[in-house]
């Protein structure tokens, strides 16, 4: 008897059928002697379907009023979920994240998970019901509603995993594992049976939106066991675990490069001619973090004259919010003027392996060169090396490394490619 | 400076202009130095796709998840109305029936509100803010979310303004008061100027669905002044108050007669040769309620040879779930058979008058007999004559009796009558 965590994102509770489908799971694992705990996203499109709502109220619809609007979701779900179940004649309780004890910070819109409280959860396991938890969502000490930030089901299915002692918490969507690319962008992407927390943290952070960064970090951080897999198949997707050594020995897994992955909808900011002093990059910085904008890569080039060029890159999203804060911190770093460059992509090569494996980087940037791209910046950390490209030849760079460093697969996904157009549209979605 | 408690229903928050017409009424308020609750509905129809919802799901959904997934709609709706009332610039707050300290029975779905902890209330209201409760919905002491039943919202506005002392609670609806007839049915109705809670009580009783009854019965026993009003409109709605003879002395409100009700979709049920023998009705009826069905009117005739008939109407929508508990009570309680009889309608004459005046019964019959209507049952209060007829002749009976009892106005609501069909729907709807 095992104590299963498993969490549904929202096109696997889409529609009644696949919610019944789900229920259908949950009950064999119940049958199976499992206690079992489910974390429900908002039924299919009804988060962006509220969020629209919001807008159309209030262009900056106060936060605490938005994420409890936008808790809704979750509660409906596991409500309908706890249904289906109890129509397979299992019992089953349906517990907000007040009623699972999931308590956070009063940050609305971006709340952590501080405490979990899991008695009641304890007690209606111990009391043979399926425990259907709505995600995305706890309470404020003081009694509010907070939600997680999207694709915060993740971390709570992770949390309670984490809580619970589970072993292990099982990620259903509509992806059927981690690739070592997009298969919509590189026909011949192959699945990975396991991957570590380290790789799968880079390609979160290089824009993979299979899972929420945050959902790994706990992972790691209390050695959770993730099993990302399809919510439409009984076969296995890809382990997230400390030692993937420990699996079956494939080949895919002996490559030094585990994924390659584009992140679309980049804008590139460089501010030319600012002084080179010391503190002002903190100063720089702190006025945009302020202004609640996410910075993602940033470099700073030489300086000449007594000045220097700082670049970083933020997505496309952002841009309206960092115009003004850039209108003013031109003139209060002194600095010559500011450079936006849109439509870019951060391309990132992640792999454990290449700590020890030199010539990673110049294969990268050779690949890239003999398709005629330039690289507009570099970045590296141990396990991953990023680039910043203009937008129009992603998808053959991304084919022409996924080549190079011998990830291919024997089977082509072909037929689900999409054009460039969908996939940014998609790809910007999923973060 | 006054407290008002506002409620508003889901035809006055079906769209985000109309989010916003409510807002800006509050707002008027709020500037005019009042202290203004609001309670709300869900937006338009939602309760209605919720339900239909779990239904696709479950064709008997457990109660308490049905309650959790019904209870997210005025949970939306009170988010969105905050959201309004902030694009307004007032500070707002919005709090679920748990945030406002709504403690209900445990009974789901049914539940009756058994305390009232207003402190946060009164707290946020004492820091200037103008607060949004989600109607119908409470908590159990356990911890979980019960809702009211049908209307639950009226109860939740007159409990409210009975907890806090309000000065007047408000029902805002898509209907501009309360009315001598159905203007639909009646084209010459009248609107009330104001009712006392007797008459309105018997009104409900008798089918009218304007308010919901028990939230009549809270504002009697707290001495609550309801203003029922129009949410599209300024003008004065019908006060619902103890002594209706303090108000303008309208000719309408010194009729004997307040007001004629006809309660479509009936069914009259009808037992045989049942051995009339003491304590049978309780057993009878006992077993009827434990079904869960709401009996209506109950109405036993003479016995002959030591068999009585007693017969009883219950709402068309219940008569699935009374079949089969029928068929049970005729063996156990050594009944002959019963009889259904469908298309039934309940007409009723409500006035605190008629108490003093002899002859209004007599003169309902006769109007009836004169539209050629047999009449299949009878029953009296000491303000009320109900009688139970078929459904044919219905709008042009209420029309007679609307005349003869002196209440028709002198305009004519002919342009919004409804077909008989369209008119069932409608009523049976806004039980």
């Amino acid at each position: 008897m095992s104590l299963i965590v498993a969490k549904f994102g929202g096109t696997s509770l889409a529609t009644p059928e696949r919610v019944k489908d789900v229920a259908a799971r949950l009950v064999e694992y119940h049958n199976q002697k499992h206690r079992v705990v489910a974390v429900v996203s908002a039924m299919g499109k009804s988060t962006d379907d509220l969020l629209k709502l919001a807008l159309s109220i209030n262009k900056r619809p106060p936060s605490r009023e938005l994420d409890r609007l936008l808790a809704t979701g979750e509660q409906a779900s596991m409500a309908v979920l706890a249904m289906a179940i109890d129509a397979l004649g299992v019992c089953s309780v349906s517990l907000s994240g007040r009623q699972a004890g999931i308590v956070t910070t009063s940050v609305f819109s971006k709340a952590q998970i501080s405490e979990i409280h899991a008695d009641r959860i304890n007690e209606e396991l111990d009391s043979g019901r399926i425990v259907v938890v709505a995600g995305f969502q706890g309470i404020t000490p003081k009694g509010d509603i907070t939600t997680l930030g999207r694709g915060g089901s993740d971390t709570t299915a992770v949390a309670l995993a984490a809580g619970l002692k589970a072993d292990i918490c099982e990620i259903y969507s509509d992806v059927d594992g981690i690739y070592t690319a997009d298969p919509r962008q590189v026909p011949r992407a192959s699945k990975l049976k396991s991957i570590t927390y380290e790789d799968m943290l880079e390609l979160c952070a290089s824009g993979s939106g299979v899972l929420q960064m945050r959902s790994v970090e706990v992972a790691r951080n209390f050695n959770v066991v993730l099993h990302c897999r399809s919510a439409f198949s009984s076969d296995e997707g890809t382990y997230v675990r400390e030692d993937q050594k420990s699996g079956e020995g494939e080949s895919v897994e002996e490559s030094i490069v585990t994924g390659i992955v584009a992140d679309l909808s980049k804008v590139k900011v460089t501010l030319r001619g600012v002084p080179d002093r010391i503190g002002l990059a903190a100063e720089l910085f702190t006025t945009i973090a302020e202004g609640g904008v996410m910075v993602d890569m940033i470099v700073q080039n030489i300086s000449e004259f007594g000045t220097t060029d700082i670049s970083f890159t933020v997505p496309e999203s952002e841009l309206p919010r960092l115009r003004p804060i850039l209108d003013g911190a031109i003139e209060q770093l002194g600095a010559r003027e500011y450079i936006i460059k849109e439509e870019m992509v951060k391309l990132s090569v992640v792999g454990a392996g290449m700590q020890s494996s030199p010539g990673i980087a110049a294969q990268m940037f050779r690949v890239l060169a003999e398709a005629g791209v330039n690289i507009d910046m570099i970045a590296t950390s141990s396990i991953r090396i990023s680039v910043v490209v203009g937008y129009d030849k992603v998808e053959r760079v991304m084919q022409a490394l996924h080549t190079a460093y011998g990830l291919d697969s024997s089977e082509d996904f072909t037929d689900t490619h999409l054009s460039a157009e969908e996939l940014a549209a998609k790809l910007s979605k999923g973060r």
